[in-house]
């Protein structure tokens, strides 16, 4: 593991507006640490992503001390500087209990870039009931991830109530047709409700940068005055 | 083909800010004009898509002479009033010539929307000067729709140098492993480039309303001030 | 051609309930008319399944006047002797317009086997307050055969909404990942909401055949009182 | 693992005669007895399922002493108070002994609604023999759950022999080719015999409900009178 | 299309005991031709399959005179000098209307190569007395070629009963789930009835050849004496 | 584990000419020690296949000690008697070291069955000489088992020179797109040698049982002379 | 179709060796039209592939007395200058006739380049001796391009055979599990002969494009002598 | 663990220029003993791949003292000569910290058998400035090996600004839609970037065999003078 075989984007944060990530399961555990090194000496807040508690605690303990590390979402903050955060922006919305990892690895990285959140956790629609006394709460948010495994219905019935931007994350919840989410996945890429978008299988993390990158396109048109007709 | 088997859902421009639209693919002549009536009976402005040059032609003349047809995005519009438009949010991008009917649903989904666009076509990165050239006048639109086929590099390449947001549409260009579009649908669903979301094959449709979705979500959280740290 | 290469099964009836169903699709038009001799021959009533206009033209007239042909279903009856029927007992609902074809497959093949049905169209959930008007009359059908292709999230919502015996039929609309319907049939199977069973992807005919042999159940338990607590 | 991130749908029962259960194997320790608590606390029994026994080890005492565990199954009972049985309606038969799991999931959950049960196990069709032996018996069941993995050859068989309600569960059982119980399920969804459902592969929870399901459905129409013709 | 771009392998005759044969479905009318030249030239008898009537007749009058074209096989034979035949040793078994081409395929081939066969049409289990009433006239031959598409039970069925060499054809009989013969074909690979090999789909031709290599192991060893205990 | 659920077929001998063997990876300890105690009481010999070291040493010592066990094949002789054999009937060919389980799977099956082989390992095609020194011998077994998994060239390579049954036994040797041997099957079944047969991956077993079926034709037809040309 | 729609990349002749070919399968016949515009504009030798007969004769008289059209690789050029080539550096070795059209895309795009080649076509493995005729002169060759389809078992035996770059074009020859050429590409991807390398299905335009990188690369290194062992 | 189940390819060395290697991954500890002991005793120099440190401490000290073993690439050298080497002919690019391992395993292939190369590690296109600083120093190499997972977008820009042979590693780098490599493998071979080749996933051993035979082509055509036009 030597020191070249590594070479961080260091000017990612500049050019997109949120700093690169490592997703460390596939990568060793001198690896991680090699990042954590590079990022020390560039002062440079850092994410880690899919990190196991098994890989954690195999970290060198003055690795380890300088981590905010979360089980839940797997995540681990680095260098992180807490902010006062503004009104939640983004409601993070789940269909099951079995969904809960890829909604607290979205949460902490909005969390990681300062965005506020708002999590609405076990609306699936099979008791559709849940979901229809909090679908006011959520309209209200610009950006809405939905968060759903099996046969992720609920993705398809926020985006007929909902004006903003819909991100659905497929999960890997569920067995057998499940197919360890593929299934989940292509129920949401056609789903009957149109405008949705989609990520990658338990993509918490994707999800929260493509909506950190939706409200930044806010602020680009800002000044620009409405563009679209807002509905009624 | 009698009235009650087909119910349009007119409410949808109120709820959600852009109206229903008709995939006209597994439609027959019968309930398409079916539909017509309807929107013409609700004065609903309608947009149809999918609507091969064919199936076009076997519509009754009076319903054809209402319609603004355009071939190359096979759409076409139903009681559409023009609008001045705003200076561009959308860049519309492409890899290949074979991507250029997707894209084109896009544009015109989007012209139906009353929103303007930049069209960049072409710009794949088997020469990637073509992209380079470009790439300044593509990071100034809030919203980027990266139209790519085959291997579907286009969208990460962009991914990595676009701050706003960034809808990759996979499209069936190419043949053997391309498997009508599902490697490029694949490719872009794991790509390196984080935050980039991604729509069904040849979508353009799709991507075109979650489009509008984000700029919409703009206009949500306008009057809130600054929610994301501006890449500098 | 000769006879001896068909062998129908006019004992089905007696076993089962319901007869012996030709699907045409793959059949030639010599074939199919050998089984309406052998059927004619038997004096057994017969029901023709995919059969499309073309071929059904291409039957000798002989036989072409014999049956009651229906262009949206592509079944024809052979024989058929219509009864007055009892109260509706099968609701068949369809998410969308292009899930018509396989709706109309499952009513013709009720009315065949003179079960009583109630259609209802077009209430898929990206309008979900179409079918939220409808579902308490929905909810009094002991069977329930619910048709939507591409995400297929109307049978969740219906399945958690409804307590008699629901049946998906998984249909080919929709384009790209929707993949003929693979797609719809998968969410089917891995639904939210418990309870429901699933047809192969179109299969409207086979679908009727488990609502009869459902309703059969009853017959046979009835004398036996109730078996189950009711739903409240 | 806070409250608030698991809402459970005690509701179910009055909605759909049957109450919610837990799918434990995704699920945390700490997440299955956060359900065990809010069920005590509505008084509601409880079915957890997929609890294989090295997670049913590591509960906490207090729970595991309050439930009904049953190894073979997978399944505990909480809070179930046993009632007298009415004559069996549903007979679950099995293909092989590797077939067992599912068959016992479903047996269980028919116990735990006070459902009779005949179970027919290790009748295969590679010794028709077995099958036929007790075809008789199986036929009288208004209900017939097959559970079968490999070819699944058994729900097709049975199908062709019994009149009333056929569910087909495919099990993992096999290797190879038996793609963990996908070829199973596309055998059972492409029968040669009419009127069979499916369910996911090894959905024995799922079987059963859809037994509920269909016993209910006589009940709704029990009043009416015959609606279909008894098979003779 | 010149004459040295094919070449054939007439001493597979001698190598195999069957000679070559040419799939048409993809090759041009110019490449059968100069296959059928080369054929004279050599005066080999000469087998063509998949030859389907439109191709057939796009052929040269001087070759199309000279062949005997079976149109349900899609055959033609080159050459041909039919022989008087011993008793028969091969079953060609069929589930459905729908096998057949792959049957006839079969049949053709074996009688090219001068082997007796005995056609066993439309036995399929959904109706399971048909096959019963034959079976015991099935497990006199030596050979048994099974041919069935969809769930592909009958090849299970027939392998628990017959003690002799069962080879089973997969068709692409079916649709949805069915996957062109796919499901045919794994459920075959993976039956509960041990000993059966299987060919690809629809391979009727490749079935036939299986035989012929079968058949000749015999007289191979037939000067040894018994190799194998008889079942009783 | 009640005794009734598990019904084994001794009458599968009389039928088939081989007994019942069970598959034991699937199988728990307690259902394995059954299904000896009904072979013990049957007084029948009895194969145990897919029984890891692992699994074999949990087994009670009272049926640990009256089993032959293999590990390399993973099988297992119950109440097994040698017989003196007669000259070999069957190769077993395999083209890599990885290929080496299947194969000896092969020859305990035929072992246990009386039937002589002749192993051929490691004559891959890679370095095709190898092959090419032992064909002659090979191609005097009237039944040739070949064993190869990755591209499964050995089977197409070995079916082009040997005229007796050739079953090829695809194995799950290899990685990435060997796909656990589905790429090693699909090769088999369109291998451009004609007549050459497929069981499921790694299946020795299955391949085993289906040479004594082709063997024991031979005996049915011995009586009837001269079936087919012999090779020349 | 307006100019702006497509860009070509004329600079790619002088970064790469080879220019930009339009694949034109997907393409309009007013695209290729103008592509050709361009081309001609820029005077630059263009290559076109994928042009069945059908568009090629739809171009206009003016651009298709320009193209030098060939039927059986489906290309044209535009604007080539013949040259006096060296001596064959590629060969280009087919299994069977369906392997005929991408092994003639190779040898023209090649020709276009003006590399000599060899073709050595029909030498498939299931008569291996046509191929162990012209093994020496094929292994002479620096390249060989193998095209074969079904089992793909021609490129492993001379990826044993051969010192040279072997580069594997699998093609879509065969039916059923040929699966329109994955399992050929597979079994190439899983040769059991190392080094070799593969291109998309059918990609005779790629193995060439292929074939003179390889052939480049010997320049780039010709002047340092000698970098590998020679087989001896 | 006999000797006579092991036959190595001596000869191959002579034939191709590279020796027989073993991947371990599926052999077993005697299976790998054997192997070393026939290379021991024809004094062979021999590369073992896929060997993981758990397997490799359980080989026998005596032979573990012989190896020179690399834990990174999983490699380990038998009889290994070292020489000077001459410059560098093959580059090795990868795009991510996950991709490390088979390149790893592709240069210590290369250093057997003794040719010199470049790694060029972490310059996947998310940042692609880190590539673009780096493409002239790789535009140098005769031959490019690229490896790269999830989309695999590396190689194809590679492709489009390299002249040499680009030989692309797709590795299973990634989770979800990523596949365990397929969508970086299917990316690769659809790539838009023409005459790129492409390995089996993380098959960094036969992308260096690849690049020998590459580089042998060289010598092998070295006297014959330039055969192709220089990139300018």
């Amino acid at each position: 593991m030597t020191r070249k075989e590594i070479r961080l984007d260091f000017e990612r944060e500049a050019r997109l507006g949120f700093g690169e990530a490592a997703l460390c399961a596939q990568k060793t555990v001198a690896q991680i640490e090699e990042i954590l090194r590079q990022a020390g000496d560039a002062r440079a807040p850092f994410l880690l992503t899919r990190l196991d508690e098994e890989k954690h605690s195999a970290l060198a303990p003055e690795w380890r001390e300088r981590l905010d590390y979360h089980a839940p979402s797997r995540t681990a903050f680095f260098g992180f500087a807490p902010e006062t955060l503004a009104v939640p922006c983004v409601a993070v919305v789940t269909a099951g209990t079995s969904d809960a990892g890829p909604a607290h690895e979205a949460l902490r990285t909005l969390e990681f870039n300062h965005i506020a959140t708002t999590p609405v956790f076990d609306v699936g629609v099979a008791g559709i009931w849940r979901l229809m006394e909090r679908v006011d709460e959520i309209a209200r948010h610009p950006v809405v991830i939905a968060v759903a495994g099996m046969d992720a219905a609920l993705p398809s019935v926020i985006g007929g109530l909902v004006p903003g931007a819909v991100i659905a994350v497929p999960t890997s919840a569920g067995y057998g047709l499940a197919r360890d989410g593929e299934t989940a996945l292509n129920a949401c890429l056609v789903s009957c409700a149109p405008g949705i978008t989609v990520t990658n299988i338990d993509n918490g993390y994707g999800a929260a940068c493509a909506a950190i990158r939706a409200l930044r396109a806010m602020q680009m048109v800002a000044e620009r005055g409405s563009v679209v007709r807002a509905a009624e």
